[in-house]
């Protein structure tokens, strides 16, 4: 089929809802996604290589969409699989949600994109054309060279591929910014297709999908997203350890630089992480080297946001009189409040600092994760009142399950009550009145006024 | 008199405008402060080590009310001198607007301050007190330590001093951000001072005043803002560096970025100017050092702006086929549009680069700058369009007047017409239909796609 044919079927199937689409990855962006396109009209099949997420998601249990108050479909129109041999070449279709983690050098690991390439290319034998698009964060560049190594090893299918790219940016649990709300940014390699997979896009958000002149130019928009906002935290994670040694509360200073029309806020605390934020700037970093650039920013902010989970743990270490205290209860596990994603979480280095630190007894309260993966000497509770001897306890997320605590029975269960705000998520005043011996990250020692 | 008895006097002398109020340092801040006061219902003395400055200003001549719009007022109610001593014993208040720049080591010099302070408190012979507000820009502790070592010298005047500090946040040239429309910081000794002095600062401004704690958070929310400005530009600047390598052009990246709601996006350009984020950031790299903090981003920030003009003049000799251009005509030579401020005007390295790299005869037009101080081996002209034999023009100030330029008439003028645009303010559309050779700053010189 001629690619104008084929396009002018293809606005007709978009139109009409009459597309059949495989999404790849069933995770955070993947799942919503998948089901986004279901509750638009179209047929979906939901493909994981994991036979253990597809089972939980055909008994249509997930954390996922609890959390983004999505429900699992179940229905003609919706399936779910392991394979891709007998989907995907009934499929329009493919959208790639699979991670873009870094390896233990930092550098980019785009092996799950290139294994879900191989895979769905290898099982196109339809005679229509195949749309693949990829969601997930990447290096300009990345999206034609993957797809091209996949169509190297398959030469019949070439023909058959078109290549779009549309970064995903969910942010799940704030509000407001799941994949029904967030503008999209889509390039392919033709304009048409681009105009017509926008059209397709704004059936599922109504934030609106903004076409591009090329795929380079989406994937650099993402990347280049992610790695302003871990210069934005580490700029004011830098502040958080500067400003208390000028007897400044880095909160109040912040408060003051924001009424500022050009000045944008952003709270410190214990580290950044998931699996954006602490991987994506590898990847920015990564492509500015090989290009000869070295990026001056990016590994600064890299830095200083890496040592916050250390810096942090000095901080307890010093509210507990410069002694490691015995005992600590860490609320909240998970990377940001209200999720139960736990990829990347500071909390992790955090324990791991405290443990370096001579900390003894860690346990951890997650209300979103009920098992926590833990390094050995550290155990989750599900109860964070009746833990004995608790000689420090570390606000590590702002879940609003840990804000709406009842702080004076914890601090009951203490003799020594000691709180570390490590997110600045409560009035100091609560705790200071109510008792406690009280820290937060950026918080002066000692008031010079 | 006691302090709540003067603080009771001196919010009605407020409430009833009856104050009169000293503002030292007659310049971009200053002059627009003392006038704004002035319109308000003060009395006001302007005062300014210049008497060049005085005599212009008792002639009513002066570019800075010109660029914001203000008149400069004759009347019982204004007084224009360089003496501190027969006028500060007759003021309530003196507001310091005096520079606060950076030796050759970058390290900071607050001279004028000082000096500005010795004389102030020197002159202070009434009974009253005399409210002090420092508005430059200056590390927390700054007013206290310097307003401190200056009544050392004079013992009597110390029970007479109030001190504050309210910083300025006019940005020239931008509409809406002059001093009777930013919003107000401002910390003092005192709370029932801040709150009274609140009051006299709403009689100015239509942004609102925020008071703050204490002197040092104003201080410190300052120095804040401008940091994080110079590192967000730094960014932008970083991507223009970079994404022309990877055939991209930043200004489609950003646009596509900035669609996310939590991207700022800035412009990047030959480099940053103007009294404060080239300098500022220096006060917070040296404060944070003296304290024990080596700060990873303010420095990395500092360091790309200050390579942009190298930067962009090797942009320039690649324009011209890698040979020095004979003659470069520069558009502009303030640091930003629509301004006659050329303080640390980037422009001025871009020269020095241009003049390094074996660029012989450079001519600057500024329509704002009658006689910009150039280097001896660059002149300025005051016509752009018949200077013969340019070899490439360049953008390094997008003033109204450069945008507005007849560019036909101008490539006219030019028998192989280059044009570099150095700060993305025109359409490359516009140049390439137009028959010009362009390019511009975060642009690729190949197009990948």
């Amino acid at each position: 089929m001629q690619l104008a044919e084929y396009l002018t079927n293809l606005e007709d199937r978009v139109d009409s809802l009459r597309l059949k689409i495989a999404v790849i990855g069933l995770g955070y962006v993947g799942l919503p996604t998948a089901i986004a396109f279901y509750n638009a009209g179209f047929k979906v099949v939901g493909i994981d290589v994991s036979s253990i997420v597809i089972d939980r998601l055909k008994n249509r249990s997930s954390q996922i969409t609890e959390e983004v108050g999505m429900e699992i479909p179940h229905g003609p129109r919706w399936e779910l699989t392991t394979e891709y041999e007998n989907y995907i070449q009934n499929c329009d279709l493919a959208i790639v949600c699979v991670p873009t983690p870094v390896d233990e050098k930092h550098l980019p690991d785009v092996s799950a994109i290139k294994s879900a390439l191989d895979s769905i290319i290898k099982s196109i034998n339809n005679d229509s054309k195949t749309v693949i698009i990829l969601e997930s964060t990447v290096q300009p560049g990345t999206t034609r060279t993957c797809i091209q190594l996949s169509t190297d090893k398959y030469p019949e299918s070439k023909e058959k591929i078109l290549m779009a790219y549309c970064p995903e940016r969910v942010s799940p649990g704030e509000g407001g910014y799941g994949v029904e709300d967030v503008p999209r940014v889509i390039g392919s390699e033709d304009a048409n297709l681009t105009r017509i997979l926008s059209k397709l896009y704004e059936n599922i958000t109504s934030g609106g999908v903004i076409p591009v002149s090329s795929i380079e130019v989406a994937e650099a928009s993402k990347l280049v997203e992610n790695a302003q906002r871990d210069i934005d935290l580490a700029f004011s994670n830098e502040l958080a350890i500067l400003l208390p040694r000028l007897g400044l509360d880095v909160e109040e200073v912040l408060s003051a630089a924001s009424t500022k029309w050009n000045f944008h806020r952003h709270t410190p605390g214990i580290g950044v992480g998931g699996h954006c934020i602490p991987i994506d700037p590898h990847y920015y970093i990564e492509i500015a080297k090989r290009n000869g650039v070295t990026s001056a920013m990016s590994p600064a902010a890299r830095k200083l946001n890496s040592m916050m989970p250390a810096f942090s743990a000095d901080e307890v270490i010093k509210l507990c009189g410069e002694r490691p205290p015995k005992k600590v209860l860490i609320l909240g596990f998970s990377y940001k409040p209200n999720v139960s994603d736990a990829r990347e979480t500071p909390v992790m280095s955090l324990i791991d600092e405290l443990l370096q630190r001579g900390v003894t007894d860690i346990l951890v309260w997650d209300p979103h994760i009920e098992n926590p993966e833990l390094p050995e000497q550290a155990s989750s509770v599900s109860d964070p009142y009746h833990q004995l001897g608790v000689d420090c306890f570390i606000i590590a997320t702002a879940h609003d399950e840990v804000k709406e605590l009842n702080w004076n029975k914890l601090r009951e269960s203490s003799l020594n009550p000691r709180i570390f705000d490590g997110r600045r998520c409560l009035p100091p005043k609560m705790f200071i009145d109510g008792g406690w011996t009280y820290h937060a990250i950026g918080r002066p020692w000692k008031w010079k006024n």
